[in-house]
């Protein structure tokens, strides 16, 4: 068996405090970091090799990352860290209050830019107050690919090429491998391997820190199983699944 | 998951030779050696972690093992060797070719020391040829323990104590584990974890070789699924299963 293991990062402060947070570097919170050590204690009890470990270039993450890697005794396990991982870039929504946004957009604008496929928030302002903080992270990616706002399509078009290409090939060397990233970035990568159409991608909402583990065919063709390792918590894989 | 991998040591020279073997130490023949190299690849495409291994006393068994640990570098790994999971003991039939016993007994009892669940041939001949190769061997073995011949049920009766006292702890733990034995101890083993009853357990024939992948749910007890490694080769498990 061939196992890909998808972990959305656990609870960030600004998850906490119900902020649209996308590309604004915002750290676990204190139950972010417990989510992280129970999604470790899960997959240690899976007894699996693990031989690779990706995660995007945001601190909820990649500290999620190296919470589990520490409970599963693999802290020198290779690590890549890729931007195109990161979540979805939420332009103009960064940083606001959700459910002010919900009051001042109406509910039906706010969903569409929740959980459309195609349509993205209007583009962050060059003045915005988050923009700065992003200069660290955006250093390290070619500038062209620097968005200023993502559909969840944006997104899907960032992650998937860089699965495709970086991912797979690990895959199918038979080599089990756990990513963490976030909401957008796995829901757009559920929405590839488990071919979701795209009015009903925004049914998918992935729980933070309850590991995906996904057994694929020998030639990586196929799914033979997926499920949640914390099976009590998530029972239904998802919608229809 | 916890995982108990059985594998049935590939062919013996006796084996090869078509003779009864039981607890004559009986070395590993190419084509064995090669079966136990193939069962090592099969199992390190698992990508298990493996925490113990338990053998035989007998070297085709114990060799068999090692192959294995080579084969997915985990030369240094815990290895229990148990007499308990020894061959069962054939008795008067100890060395004898199996075609010319099945002429000199006919069928029916011939069949009938084989297959029955327990009715053992009659009782090593004190003068028996084979009785000092069993000298190193019955030397590690508690005098009363030693036995001159077994049915099926003899065997059970020493395997299921073992495997209750010192390998099921250790899948209560959540460790997987590798058990490498021989056609008679594993019957017994399995018809233990798969309850099978004494008059179909004659038809449960483990093939050399091909691991035998048993996974349980969380406290032991019950098997979640069970499956050959080698699925080309032994499609169903067995009968009915």
């Amino acid at each position: 068996m061939t196992n890909l293991i998808l972990v959305r990062h656990g609870q960030s402060i600004w998850n906490a405090e119900n902020r649209f947070t996308g590309w604004v570097d915002s750290g676990l919170s204190t139950k972010g970091k417990n989510e992280a050590k129970l999604a470790g204690e899960l997959i240690r009890n899976q007894n699996l090799i693990i031989s690779f470990s990706y995660t995007s270039f945001l601190t909820r993450a990649s500290h999620t990352l190296k919470i589990i890697l520490d409970e599963i005794d693999k802290v020198n396990l290779q690590k890549a860290e890729a931007w195109q991982l990161n979540e979805r870039h939420y332009g103009s929504l960064t940083g606001l209050d959700k459910e002010e946004t919900k009051i001042n957009l109406g509910e039906e604008l706010f969903f569409k830019y929740r959980r459309s496929w195609d349509m993205a928030p209007p583009k962050l302002n060059k003045s915005n107050k988050y923009l700065s903080s992003f200069s660290k992270l955006n250093s390290k990616i070619p500038t062209k690919k620097i968005p200023l706002t993502e559909s969840l399509k944006n997104t899907y078009d960032r992650v998937i090429p860089y699965y495709k290409k970086k991912i797979q090939p690990n895959l199918l060397l038979n080599k089990n491998i756990l990513m963490v990233a976030h909401g957008n970035s796995l829901r757009a990568l559920c929405k590839h391997l488990f071919q979701i159409n795209d009015k009903k991608i925004n049914l998918l909402e992935i729980p933070t820190g309850n590991p995906l583990l996904i057994s694929f065919n020998k030639d990586i063709s196929k799914i033979d199983q997926a499920y949640y390792l914390n099976k009590k918590r998530e029972k239904k894989l998802f919608f229809g699944h």
